[in-house]
């Protein structure tokens, strides 16, 4: 992509409505621009590091034998009538009323959705356990949208639900998501915890909040900080490590301010092991058995010829937030560096020549090269000045930077992982550091 | 995937409201379920569809040089009344309030919106031309929602929006896309005619919608037959290219029933080219140059300094549309067959062993083999008795066919492409055979 036809509008100065620095930065580098209160056009750029996100949590849930679908973003009143939830849920929720006065609304989750759908279509046993889940847009009518969009109106999510025949059943979908969440969240270079909570709108059992530390996030988490050590990477999904997950999370503590039990948090954590700090919630996770199977009657034939109410359990992660939260976590000192599973393009090219100068060409001529080797390349090749080409790719955060000045020889650029040194590298080389850097397999 | 672990519900008895064949499939094989009127959950089968077609839609886009971003589904009002559209739209639009008494509205298309993006980021000629791309769920509040998701509320779009500096550029974007959507309609194995349009409530001066022929669609179209013999897969996005297209379909008749001119027709077609057929709109595009540039006051600035309001397009795909009006074209005799381009699996093992039998083995053996070599695989590990088995996956529509039964010895299995003639082979072959079809390069 050549930055000259691109539309990445960077703002010099940016409203003093944006407090969060990931509001700043998408703003600053068009990622986003607010087209009324708390709802957002994702710009190119943004749209990119999006779009991303969404397939690593697409890739991780189809691993976890979670099967993908799309229920619409309007719904009829009347499901929610049947669940109870219609009057229920509050001003949060968008209701109207379309042309022939039928009352609908914007979905803002979809349990009641989904328990129609598996009612209508499932009749036995044969087809549990079963798993499925929708990334669509919701549209949650908060009173005061703030922080871009991390506290927004319309955002996109990623909801799944289970469906068991049973309670036991139920919760080894529980743990199954858990440890797809885990991976997921590893997979973004982030470090999420599992924290139990309150069950809310949802309703239910048993929840858990996904936290990743942050020093700008909203809420407060007590911790333990040897949770923090857990690899997911190399557990299946299996009932051992169902196992592991809950023992590793059950015996440290972790808890937001709404959870927090100080007399507990004293008593089984030592000082040198507290911790204190600001989190965001990226995900959660639902366990609420028959909360809806019962009033939308959804039911299955047993092995032994039995009616029952499925067991079910649903699980979001707020795939639009965590462009938001990742930004929280790896913008330092007006440094921004995306992991290399989401960042949109692989490498930039900052071109320090002017317009068809032996420079220029050389920047041009590498391009063509990276992009023949399948490599995801911008090219900045706009006239402004080269102090500001830094800066403003310091800001976009593509880990990789070549710069084509006049300093090198004519075969050799210079190449920077952000936040680390400038080497002098020949071609060959180079696409031999990108490929083994985003595992790119020929 | 294992059939058994997937969710696709297959209705023996379908609705009458269920009219034309698009519609009847689709709820026939679990595609789709409607869920309030004009409002459809896409289940797996047909998301997966869907998400191919949109894909092929995409790659198109940004060959052509268009660049994706995402608008929101929810608009304000005010920028409709700018444009002066809010009253004029009528009851398609639905409207409403949040719960702070804002008129919002579901976004029906998108010029508004855009025109507001690009007044408030864009401000020199030099980043023109530009097209921008998304592709979004819209509503329209249909007062008799019919045929499916032929002419369903909620309904995927991919809508493009030119700005150029003048009318001459933005002519060439007008035929830079009109070439795009031949190529589009191409790889999705359909033959897509533009025809002169009315230019409706989008407005304009030059509209062309692009028709395919299906003996159920919806309009009429008088066509000289000479008008189907272009093949745009060789074309660059050249000056060239933009004429030849615009010389073949001026040179050769095509109109709907509303742009007819019977005595012209008569006039400059011969007895024997003269063509009347049914056809269902695909797509339709507009240059309506300043309409909504001079309302919404997106100006640029020129080389020579002047202000210019910026020369605009507008270029819609239905995407979700598209699903049905593959059906429309391909299904007949009650065998459906996708475009490879576009089809859920690659091939689908349909097993007539019974759980742990030698066949069935023979057939898993088979399913990791193709797992292993990349193809999306659907095995047929149901208890369904044969017959059934082999009239489903006639109306799945997956292009390729294994049929693993007792028939054949241990290394051979039965391998047919819908339609054709069934023959025995090797695995090696088999794999050959689908690598070539599927165009998969290792």
């Amino acid at each position: 992509m050549k930055l000259s036809r691109y539309f990445l509008p960077v703002l010099k100065d940016i409203s003093s409505d944006a407090k969060i620095k990931s509001h700043q930065l998408m703003l600053r580098i068009g990622m986003i621009r607010q087209s009324s209160a708390g709802i957002y056009s994702w710009l190119p750029l943004g749209y990119k590091i999006l779009k991303k996100i969404e397939k690593v949590v697409r890739e991780e849930q189809d691993k976890s034998g979670a099967i993908e679908m799309l229920m619409p973003t309007i719904q009829s009143s009347d499901i929610w009538r049947e669940s109870g939830r219609y009057e229920s849920y509050g001003e949060e929720m968008l209701r109207f009323k379309d042309r022939q006065d039928r009352e609908l609304l914007y979905g803002p989750t979809n349990e009641e959705l989904i328990t129609q759908l598996f009612r209508d279509n499932i009749k036995s046993y044969k087809s549990l356990p079963l798993m499925l889940y929708h990334i669509q847009w919701k549209f949650r009518d908060e009173i005061r949208p703030r922080f871009g969009i991390m506290r927004c109106r319309e955002f996109l999510m990623k909801d799944t639900y289970s469906f068991d025949l049973s309670k036991e059943d139920a919760q080894k979908s529980y743990f199954r998501m858990m440890l797809c969440y885990l991976k997921t969240f590893q997979k973004l270079e982030l470090k999420a915890i599992p924290t139990k909570a309150e069950t809310g709108p949802i309703g239910g059992d048993l929840s858990h909040e996904f936290i990743i530390l942050a020093d700008t996030g909203e809420s407060e988490i007590f911790l333990d900080k040897n949770i923090l050590n857990f690899d997911p990477s190399n557990l299946k999904y299996s009932e051992n490590s169902f196992l592991e997950i809950s023992n590793h999370y059950s015996k440290y503590y972790s808890a937001t301010t709404e959870m927090h039990d100080k007399d507990k948090f004293e008593k089984i954590t030592t000082k040198k092991s507290q911790m204190i700090k600001k989190g965001i919630e990226v995900g959660h996770i639902f366990y609420f058995g028959q909360k809806y199977s019962k009033p939308l009657n959804a039911i299955v034939n047993s092995k032994d010829g039995k009616n029952v109410n499925v067991y079910m359990g649903s699980y979001g992660i707020g795939v639009s937030r965590l462009v938001g939260a990742v930004i929280e976590a790896k913008y330092n000192n007006n440094i921004m560096k995306w992991p290399k599973s989401i960042t949109p393009f692989h490498v930039a090219i900052i071109n320090l020549g002017k317009k068809n100068d032996s420079i220029s060409k050389k920047a041009f001529k590498l391009y063509d090269e990276l992009l023949k080797n399948n490599f995801e390349v911008i090219i900045d090749d706009t006239e402004n000045n080269p102090s500001n080409k830094f800066k403003n790719f310091d800001l976009i955060g593509i880990p990789f930077q070549i710069i084509v000045g006049s300093k090198n020889k004519d075969e050799e650029f210079e190449f920077k992982e952000l936040g680390k040194d400038t080497k002098v590298v020949k071609i060959k080389e180079l696409i031999n550091i990108l490929e083994k850097e985003y595992k790119i397999v020929k």
